[in-house]
């Protein structure tokens, strides 16, 4: 199987799995589930799983046993999307080519569903010693580490960060403040958590680490200069919407050729991150290769 | 000491520990820390981390220990406030006497603000095994049962469905159903937290979840009541909201005097359920009373 093909079944299991652990559209009350479904289901590559997936690998340890925190980290991201596209945010019509979750449900039901996304991450986290027997103190730091990478020194200081600087000049430190928030954070945290949960040694967190920090940051400029040069068809939102809205982005600080060039050696050091593992790793490998040539 | 001078130490040890665990208002990013704390302090009467120490208390627990999950309880708490008195949803001005968060800061920010309270709330309980030396599967236990009650089968839902139903009649299901999750939901999960980490029996535990729903009841048809009879100088809001906004409530369903003797009933039975206990269990005994008699 090819490494794309592997991706959309790795994806594919995710949402089989995520499908269980959400409430039937019909639950009561409805129109919460049904939006909960509709924002969950939009679309979307599940990198975030399959980091914790792969994380989990890497470490010889076992993807289907960790499979709820990677439909965690999940819900954890879909929430912040639902929150930041908000008309009092981000103020975004569409998301993954779909209109946004308050176009389509109301302002009131979006910003419930994403805390009805955030809520649920933790709930399904507690699962795993309950159900899939993770030994409960991997667990507990786990939703440590999740809940400080989403907190306000993670995702929301990101998002704070972000809406302040809007129309501001912003330079290479608040970029990197901004970024290693909204994306980084999350991206490392997914990493960590399937290794952690599956024993990892405080050795091999570390080069993981290392591992996650370069793959976010190589992700996050190849997503700024997606929105530059990518095909509207493709990316499934309008491009040029960072320029339009004077947001902080790797070409707009340092041109569309160094951007490509940082890009580039984040996903060398990612790989270099890596020099001590050995086939168990190859798929965090293939993944590096994957971010650094998407065109969606 | 007097019971209400005793409440009102345990309220100050609260907000105390609150203060440790949240950020300085100074912190990076400083908008949403301001925010954060001026939610946090705006009043209150700490009921629900009250009875997380109380909760421990009547199973011979320790009170200090389980602060971190008193503090959770309240973070959570106040973070649906802040969602609540959102434009979207209840359009709220004034919370505790004060303006509401999305008034003072703007409406993005009250979002943010109830996303990183939401988020610390698992965060801070998730200290309790690392810092506080509570067993981690008790920990576990705690954040997955917190994680029900704010979520679409608890509070979430109970929101879900009071936004639904203003402006319609609304029979005793509905407002049992909206009741039993806007309010009991935390309140249930508050004393089972409190003895859950100081290891109670299964046993200890349905008489105090029998205890916790009956106070639950309690409090809200009293809150209702206070909605009718209250002094707006004492409540911190306008009197006559429920009714101006179509809520549903126990005295717009039975009436004042019914209403009344439903409160009654629900405390008795709430003290019935302590029938077991001993003077370890005078502290909840006593916030029966409390609760039945207050006057905001």
């Amino acid at each position: 199987m090819n490494f794309r093909d592997e991706l959309a079944e790795r994806a594919k299991m995710v949402n089989k799995v995520l499908d269980q652990f959400l409430p039937p559209a019909n639950a009561y009350p409805p129109s919460i589930h049904k939006a909960v479904r509709y924002s969950v289901f939009a679309g979307g590559k599940r990198l975030r799983p399959i980091l914790v997936l792969a994380g989990a690998e890497a470490v010889r340890g076992c993807a289907e046993t960790v499979m709820p925190a990677a439909c965690a980290v999940e819900l954890l991201h879909t929430y912040s999307l639902v929150h930041d596209d908000l008309p009092a945010m981000d103020n975004d019509d569409l998301r993954r080519g779909q209109p946004t979750c308050h176009k389509v449900f109301g302002e009131a039901a979006a910003i419930l569903v994403g805390d009805a996304l955030l809520t649920s991450s933790f709930a399904v986290l507690a699962q795993l010693s309950q159900k899939a027997g993770v030994p409960p103190e991997r667990v507990v730091r786990v939703i440590s580490e999740l809940a400080e990478a989403a907190g306000t020194q993670g995702l929301i200081g990101g998002q704070v960060a972000d809406l302040a600087s809007e129309g501001d000049t912003v330079d290479q430190d608040m970029l990197e403040y901004i970024h290693t928030r909204k994306t980084g954070a999350l991206i490392r945290v997914s990493v960590r958590a399937g290794a952690i949960l599956s024993g990892a040694s405080e050795e091999q967190l570390k080069k993981l680490t290392g591992y996650a920090n370069n793959l976010g940051l190589a992700f996050q400029i190849v997503d700024d200069i997606l929105d530059v040069v990518g095909d509207e068809q493709v990316i499934g939102k309008p491009v040029g919407s960072d320029q339009r809205n004077h947001k902080a982005t790797y070409p707009a600080l340092f041109g569309l050729d160094a951007a490509k060039q940082k890009a580039a050696a984040a996903a060398e050091m990612a790989l270099a991150s890596l020099n001590r593992f050995g086939a168990e790793a190859d798929f965090l490998r293939g993944l590096v290769h994957f971010v650094i040539t998407r065109n969606q």
